[in-house]
């Protein structure tokens, strides 16, 4: 019996979550660890499952890279990258599109269906979700197929929404001219966040958090303001892949989203964690 | 960290009971020590809320007879049961009106109100809820403004549940002639949970559920089929106050309920843990 | 037949005033003899319900305060009034949520059903519709659960208008901090009104209106621009009781309210008199 | 006072057959002198408004032979009948169409607008209301483009119902092989009051109703049973016009009409009287 | 197969423009020889219904002075013409009446219906669709009730556009003293244009279009900006009846009607190959 | 001039086809030369495209066996047909879905994107779509991951129908034990159809329809009906691959699909030649 009373307490401490969040919209990048590990990945659509029952709309954008690669690799195709983006010839974008849409997201669909939940999985072009152009850093560099976003057509995503489907989206983009390009899941759920105005942009990843000391998880830092992001990294405590990743949320900040999480996929369960329990797991970032 | 991987699993425990549940409606009988205890109050509207925002429809119908007593007396009234039913003349159903409807009810919309859920209060009267006439059993015998169900009309508990209220039910019926009757909450909650066709009826008592033997709760029979009623009556398992809740049971199985639970309502929480949890905590009753 | 025709020409006389009226919401503040004798009773009703099928949507908050007294006198509590303000300690606050809630309200809303009206009574407690705290004039006096209004919340009445259904009100609130408190109703009339955006506040009263002078109905004076009441007031004409109510007044009128109404609930039919007549039966009240 | 109190009561003397009639359909066929005689069409035309506001669906079929007639003369053009109907050469159709459509139903439209309801005037060929083909009685008689109805499509009339439009139809009605039929609008009353399902259709005359003395008003038959009616005809009660009337009410029974009622339209606002005094002022013609 | 394939050519040039033109609403005024000549009437007529189950919503203006003219002179009336006005007395307005509204407008209506449209034909009068009032032009010219429009209540016109009818509309206005003007149908055409914020205005013609030489149709200018219009009516380009219709046309710009054309009716299935084909067969009007 | 009538009357040929068909549903079995030839795809998507804007709805099911095979000799599998089955193991499995649902889906989505619809492409994991079982037609053989359908949710084809998306699906299904299949295109075409309850089912072949003699075109059977399809397999006039689409035709028509078009992809816009022009171009299959 006691451990009833128990079990009732810990659905009576997420209470006040589902409250706060019923009728919310979270976006959530899926990629790493979480993507990998089976166990993880049952773990991660349950919490999916969990949050549209109790009230919540998740749009899900996923990764692959991995996937990607090892396609690549089995085609005879050399990966390379070039300034931490993958170079995506005709033939690479092609093998991208396949795997991103054709494999992997279909992947999480069957998943989300085997457990409960009414899932479909659309990519960039479906019902012109993700407008895109060719990515230009410096002109003397050419990444190929590698896209940034110009618009996005939230349409489709709030008809699944409405209608009770959870919408998994690869992050597949195209342009006007019938161009298919490549880009980065952080920058398209940072996005489509935003064009959704979510109440919540989630970011799964292989770290605890945004750390003072990289190297000791007891170093987390809890709450974040986005404003001091450039004292951070001058410290060098933001590097590397998070730069980008900060990038993504100042401008989904910019278009209404309320936080964003940093948050450990490798932990069991972290998207509920995060948002169903006093203090979370992770990172969280706020705005004024 | 194994404490919230620990609270990540009871949530996922209580997944496959949201997604059955969702959508459907319960009816919840109030009553008893739950009615009564301030710590137990509050776990039964703890509760309430976190079915209504799990997607379920809970519609409440409450007793309140020792209030009725306390005003009586107060007032001079000698209070009078005849075969287990308040004999109840014109001013014994004005009192036992004005208590239920406008205390015991507003009592419980405030707690709710309080918590976080958007409560409803009304009596029978309202909307024209619940049709009576006098209870006669024996026209030897009088009981007064007893009265029993000739009609219900849910319309309004419709309205509410689909407005995102929670209804809060006063057993009080109206007559065409313009009587106001004092009818028995079991079998105010049996006919609603009829009407609406009611997923689940949930008796809260102040028993363990039917136990073989009623001294000892370790006999407690988790599951029971209705048309074994009859068998436990004779062996005299079933008995008293159990009598008229199995045959408000019977009706609305007719009607189409379908699952009827008696639970303890001294136990915290006794809501989720029947509704939520492998096996529940009380016994259930189907049928065929 | 010549009658008949009189009948036809009292019908067509209204029929400017329910074109005028269709599908505007009226709040009716109803008290006083009204609300005693019997036969004004039935007509108050009457009215009413004809106003619900011509088109309009009335909303009902009544009075009570002799029932409570009545109670107050059985249950041996003395009865105190302090600048006109019931003094309100706890249990004279249960009495009166009982009697208001549980005794005044569902009379009429037993009226209604019995003539065929679709009636629902709440109190502000139901739906949280009117939010309260402790009112203090001056902080040397203390009148107990004296509430005035902090917010309303029209959603409930809103749902019950939509649905067909006519909203009884009880002048009740509530706090946050879970009190209940005792309202004066024509505040209660007041604010929900300007919360609705009401076309007319109807104040059912005993007296004929505002007369020039107070002993002589003749002097009745049929329309008031609001920015006449100070010069009344400096006159004597607008005195005591009638002060609060035009203090209600103003409030409504700067909510959006149009047109208030001072009308004489002793006589029968005073509503419907009021509205489909040319020139009424008692005081407008206007403004810029 | 007195006189207010009076007029109070014929309100409520309508009460409860406005309660009754809410929301029902009633088809009126409208002609003889209620749609000649000046103050008599002010009278019908309110009538109607006021039927539209307290919730009724009126639909008006209008008749106008005398209009017909008299174009029909200026133009030269000899009137002829046979058996009661207008011989309908091709000429006489255009004028008929003309008249009926472009002139009648044009008037009673801008009556109904001046006085504050929202008309359209619609033909049989609107929205393909009216299909129809040519009456033959005996093939030795050609009675030219003379109709008889074979399909109503009611849609039209639901559209304008709905939007809150009063529909007033001409006795018009179109073949699939391009033709256009004088139709009897006695008939077509009948007919789309069966297609509506009505409630009620009402027919407007120029006699009191049925009578056992023709020429004595005293002896008006205020109920009839539509199988009485063979057994009048025989006694020479029933005779000439209002046998076809007759066959119209008894197919508008068949298709669930519920009353018919024969209205003597001299008498000013005869149809508010018919519906909303007890005992009204014409012949009603149920079924069983 | 050759001729098919060519076949689907003609269907995927038209394809382009339905997507282009879809859920917008056009307004066609309907008006000389393609009203009168029998083949032509057919092409408009399934012209029309190709619109709108291609998604565009139609509404048709029409005139009909010269049947107007006829029943005239058979009714032995002069008709007399001022300013190129017809001076419109209380008969000839009748007259007028009945001819547009009960004999054209019915015409439409019936081809409409025979080829499978579902058409409504109603009158400024119906659903007070065209307020109007005496047109004066110059104080010591009565032209008698020739009217201008002062409002326009679009109402019936969208919901009959909804429920799927194509509305026919003759250009009859009402004033609120109970009169009814003969308006130019232009100007009708022009007004309801700007009220819907129609896409297109249509005007069908006797001319080829604007021509720089109205004697050589090939000097047709198939594009013209409104504010060029000044110039060509200085060059005597733009004369007599082409300079109201420019003015109507400067109105319906201002209310937010994109483009405007003036048609060739003589030229069969005019409308469709003005709005399906690139560049058209008129000249089209546009505003900055 | 000529030339632009003659537009128009194509148009117009249209037109009855049009009305006939608004509303309607249409799976269209997208396979063969139509969907490897640059020129013929662009017209299978413009034909779409015009079909969904006059009001059809277009389903596309396609298929995409050589874009499989291309993909596994890349990767050195080899490619086993056993009785005209693909041999599928998990690897071919993998590739079948990742070229199915990530290439062909997506280049079809593409180009109606680019030529103006708004596409949807989805396989039949998505909502659920697709339920299968492996297929076994010989215990003796295995196809491996060859399956066929026990079940068809439609919800997420209705959805997206009727917010104006085009659905594309891919034939892939899953059991609920989380395989995957792989079906034919045919069969699920046939499945969805009925389903639907689809007006037509459109097969695009290789083939000109059913011959009478194979290798003749000029002997093309324009309309057959399915009772006659045992005789003509017994006359070898319809053999090997157009054995299996019978059988899902006969299934289609018991599930209330109208009629099932085998259409020759070859020729361009082939569709709309079959749906929009008397006798169409392919062999229609009817049912009694």
């Amino acid at each position: 019996m006691l451990r009833l009373v128990e079990k009732a307490n810990v659905l009576m401490e997420a209470l006040p979550f589902i409250k706060k969040f019923y009728g919310k919209t979270m976006v959530i990048k899926y990629g790493g660890s979480a993507m990998i590990d089976k166990g993880l990945k049952d773990t991660v659509i349950q919490d999916i499952i969990l949050m549209k029952y109790v009230g919540i709309n998740p749009v899900i954008v996923h990764g692959g890279g991995k996937n990607i690669s090892d396609l690549m690799k089995k085609l005879g195709k050399d990966v390379v990258f070039l300034d931490g983006l993958r170079v995506t010839d005709k033939e690479t974008m092609d093998i991208t599109e396949m795997v991103l849409t054709g494999a992997v997201n279909k992947e999480i669909v069957s998943l989300l269906n085997l457990h409960g939940g009414k899932a479909v999985g659309i990519s960039g072009k479906d019902g012109m979700l993700i407008q895109a152009k060719k990515k230009v850093i410096d002109k003397t560099k050419d990444y190929g197929f590698v896209g940034e976003i110009t618009n996005i057509n939230p349409g489709i995503l709030e008809v699944l929404d409405r209608e009770g489907f959870i919408p998994i989206v690869s992050p597949i983009g195209f342009s006007e001219d019938g161009h298919t390009y490549n880009i980065n899941a952080d920058s398209v759920a940072g996005e489509i966040a935003g064009a959704l105005k979510a109440n919540k942009l989630l970011l799964l990843t292989d770290i605890r958090g945004v750390c003072s000391d990289k190297n000791d998880d007891t170093t987390l830092i809890p709450t974040l303001n986005i404003n001091e992001i450039p004292d951070l990294r001058k410290k060098g405590i933001i590097t590397e892949g998070m730069i980008p990743k900060m990038e993504s949320c100042e401008k989904a900040f910019q278009q209404g989203v309320e936080k964003i999480h940093i948050i450990d996929g490798r932990i069991p369960h972290a998207l509920i964690l995060e948002i169903f329990t006093e203090g979370g797991i992770g990172t969280q970032i706020v705005h004024n």
